[in-house]
């Protein structure tokens, strides 16, 4: 028998869950999965709409099994007074609401984040939007690729010329998942100090745009409005994709030590003594050049052969995987990331957070059915007061 | 005169940050702008190699700017028995201790996790790495592109055929930024209930996998490795960027609601009754063909145009904006996203947590320069027993 896992650093913690579809699910997967007890609170006509997502895995949403795994849930109607009743008395339990609306549906249900407050002040109620709780765009619906395109990241994604790229990911919505969680948990560690909770309000938008790194920066310092580079960095070189006799494979060699290491490699000691190369800037003002140099050498080996080379010099490098190799990596493997969920046939991504080297669990528990968790969670609250 | 505002929620918090560059430094940025004290302990010799990286404003690194401010500084040599003294006396005083070198090289100095964690058992220690701590990549340099390449994520981003395209920020860094101030707070939380603190492992490798939202799931259902598909999400359509008369917008209307309300602003309600299009199912099978259609009636309009009547219906769409139309944005300038950084012609992207409809402060603190704090950082450790 596997020792079972110490409890989670969230342990003892409540978190109410109303969100949906992704942003708010993946914040309050992070929660449940750092030891939180996430309770859903689902509609009864169907609940979380990712239920119905595809693909299907042994009769499920594969999407909603791993987002939602370790949650408990409860389908309440908040518009009938009885199911309002048992919500109050789960608010008055709570640490944590958490809920992605657009802004004012919490209002127009009798809870906005004021009112409760007012009611439970210990509460920490976390809004995660497109927009934010303010400003001109509040109303607006936002999904993943909107936010991608307003933030400016697609206008630094793809190849020049042609059409629009997406990061391939849904980076709109998760990024903001991180940080709301990051959010609560500050509120909780000032509630430590205060003995107050407090309201957290985060938008995809703002999220996109506060990871743009350092491009904000360069458009200020040169004037110029910075490009979609395919597979380059603005500030160093080489830093990109080149081209080997079978393939591509990423080589990120800038500084001076490292550049040095590659031409060594490639048996190409003299350009460290090209006046074009003499530096990162120079590398970066005549990477194309520098491009053409590399891949006229690497198009004499496959990709393997020049990892391996790369690797034993010290030279950071690494293949270009597809999925299906990424579930066949040994650091993966290694580290336990891709663990199956419990009763199917399904591996998905655990939690990237690491405690105390133990042993991390090697499977992810099962989402719920809707309204599965009806009866435990009602005895959560047999006894407590009507607040 | 502007009010101050109230102490963060870390307020009273204490986080030693030895680390460089960006996947650390932009962890304890999020700390700082929480409230945090983060001192950054630097290298005597030069300190933080990104005080060196392009573009400069005003004499200083825009990069090293943005991603530092509001940190103090003082410069150790950790190789020096007093520096090695006055390190240690700040971490019995410290909560949480952030460094990002390659796994060992703590080891080598005497400050090993473990080693730590004897000495100063409320300490919370945190490793943000390529790859993590253990497994068979752990001594491997990482750069964001590696990271990128290996995860899966260039697989997954750019249009079919094309060379590889890395998503133009460095996600690679920043999810592991996010992700371990995180792990950190949740640390921070179990110390508050247990009295001890801990080891937190956060790789850059992890984080990016625990990110590919569906792809894993979709590999596993269909055993088709998932594909680069340029704009458009794999499972619901219409969901991509589409070009009209003088350029390219963003519309996300996968659901049947949202469907109807686009067939009806382009004047197509028998789209409705197509059964190519009858379900999400169905569109995204015939994505390529409905694309066509609604291709065909946007470019009898400009962007701004087509904009205007998709939000007055309600149906999500935006503009792909580039990064001067991002520092213009109204909803951002709202929320006071894009903030002047002190001392300097920079703005700066604010932190993305907003609490308790504050108003935020307008301005960002400066970062320091090296030693700068040298004064301030040993005054709090004055008198303190060497430990």
């Amino acid at each position: 028998m596997l020792p079972t896992p110490p409890p989670g650093p969230l342990d003892g913690l409540t978190v109410l869950d109303l969100s949906r579809v992704l942003a708010g699910p993946f914040c309050t997967m992070l929660l449940a999965d750092l030891g939180a007890t996430v309770i859903k609170v689902e509609h009864p006509d169907g609940g979380d709409e990712a239920r119905a997502f595809l693909p299907f895995i042994g009769g499920q949403s594969a999407y909603f099994a791993a987002v939602n795994r370790g949650k408990q849930s409860i389908a309440l109607d908040l518009g009938r007074a009885e199911d309002r009743a048992i919500f109050e008395r789960l608010l008055a339990r709570a640490d944590v609401l958490v809920e992605n609306f657009r802004p004012g549906v919490m209002d127009r249900l009798g809870y906005g984040g004021t009112t409760l407050l007012a009611r439970w002040p210990r509460l920490v109620v976390a809004s995660i939007s497109g927009f934010g709780q303010h400003g001109p765009y509040r109303e607006r619906g936002a999904y993943d690729l909107i936010v991608q395109a307003m933030s400016g990241l697609i206008s630094l994604t793809g190849h020049p010329g042609q059409p629009p790229v997406r990061a391939g990911t849904s980076f709109g919505d998760l990024a903001a998942s991180v940080f709301a969680a990051n959010g609560i948990q500050a509120a909780l560690l000032r509630r430590v100090r205060t003995g107050r909770g407090g309201l957290v309000d985060v938008a995809m938008f703002d999220c996109q745009v506060a990871l743009l790194e350092n491009a904000i920066a360069r458009y200020q310092a040169s004037g110029e409005v910075p490009q979609a580079l395919g597979a380059r960095h603005s500030g160093t070189a080489p830093f990109d994709a080149f081209h080997a006799a079978d393939g591509w494979l990423v080589i990120t060699a800038g500084g001076d030590a490292l550049f040095q290491r590659l031409a060594a490699v490639l048996d190409r000691p003299a350009w460290c003594d090209d006046p074009r190369f003499a530096g990162r800037a120079q590398r970066v003002e005549h990477q194309a050049a520098l491009k053409a140099l590399i891949e006229e050498r690497l198009a004499t080996a496959p990709v393997s052969h020049w990892l391996a080379m790369l690797q034993a010099a010290g030279v950071p490098a690494g293949p270009i995987q597809d999925i299906a190799a990424v579930m066949a990596d040994p650091q993966l493997a290694h580290r336990g990331l891709l663990a199956p969920v419990d009763g199917l046939a399904l591996h998905a991504a655990h939690t990237p957070i690491r405690f105390d080297e133990q042993a991390w669990p090697t499977t992810l528990p099962a989402a719920p059915a809707l309204d599965q968790h009806r009866a435990d969670v009602l005895r959560l609250i047999e006894g407590d007061p009507e607040r």
